[in-house]
């Protein structure tokens, strides 16, 4: 397999700690998004969207969208529950994380660490502030009686979200006050074949 | 079964329109989202997101995410297909419309016809309107080859893009430059049971 990365992405990351987790070996081609990489003719041939993370399969298959690359990895392997209702929970947390919490928690930390912070981007950084918390309480007040999302146990619904929470301090997130989202997300980082966002 | 919706929302709808084509029989409460109905104490225990759409089941369950419930909904019947990657490309079209497609289309219709346009909210849809034509552009690619969006046939995929591309216009964007979304808006439109947007 092929994966279409870009190291600091969160959503890249989901799918290099999935396939490493699963002990799937693939070719890792890094993609420079700030740069236009992702908008060149020959990559948006094989997304049309033209964003990372993309998933090129050995029948040469496009698979593009981070968590439907999750789900189609994890099929059939202890990642994803079985049971139909489970199955809905995973994609719950999943669509939650892509509306509610990586437009808000992750652009926050790309525009800190990329782009130039115009007047206009502080404004709205101060409400994607306000969003950013909503969507960190939603998932402290579940952690409550929850070690992990879905089923009481790790699974791609985790990953999903862990991706950018534990990043999320670098997008002026504290964390200081979710201290069940910090122990979940020592819990995510303990499990076997963890590896760190920076890895590729 | 028991549905939060709201009408004017293309995510209710979803919803709305996959339980009526599969013939399930359901009971409908209007929660007026913009007088804040969504956000008191009962109603946040229910969905602590405090959004709609929210399937109750007979059990008392309660799903969030419309795109989750669609595939908990369709699973099992024609409108979800059985093949590992072809519910990966639902998925991946499904993602693409919640981050791609919702923000920019349904964002802009919402606040056309329910908000005040600050200067702020003008430059906002200006930003939204290009992206929104992006997503409509990628659309319009992939039905040059395609008549539906996965497998060659109608799937809850069709339901979850057309939800607000049928009411694009509402939010300002004209579909005059996109024929192949307009055909199949047709034939989506033309499907048995399908009910309109307007219908509770």
């Amino acid at each position: 397999m092929r994966l279409y990365d870009y190291l600091p992405s969160g959503n890249g990351y989901k799918v290099r700690l999935l396939l490493t987790q699963l002990g799937i070996s693939f070719e890792r081609i890094e993609m420079d998004i700030v740069d236009g990489a992702t908008r060149n003719p020959d990559y948006l041939n094989k997304n049309p969207n033209g964003r990372i993370p993309l998933l090129e399969t050995d029948e040469g298959i496009h698979l593009a969208e981070s968590n439907a690359i999750l789900f189609f990895l994890a099929d059939g392997t202890p990642m994803l529950p079985d049971r139909s209702l489970d199955r809905a929970r995973v994609l719950q947390w999943m669509f939650f994380e892509q509306y509610s919490h990586e437009p808000n928690i992750a652009t926050s930390r790309h525009w800190i660490q990329h782009l130039e912070l115009t007047e206009e981007r502080r404004a709205r950084l101060e409400e994607k502030r306000a969003l950013g918390h909503e969507a960190l309480a939603v998932m402290e007040a579940h952690l409550a009686t929850n070690d992990f999302f879905v089923a009481r146990r790790y699974s791609i619904a985790d990953i999903a979200l862990f991706a950018y929470t534990h990043v999320a301090p670098e997008g002026g997130f504290d964390l200081a006050s979710y201290p069940r989202v910090r122990a979940w997300i020592e819990r995510v980082a303990s499990q076997l074949r963890h590896i760190p966002i920076t890895q590729g």
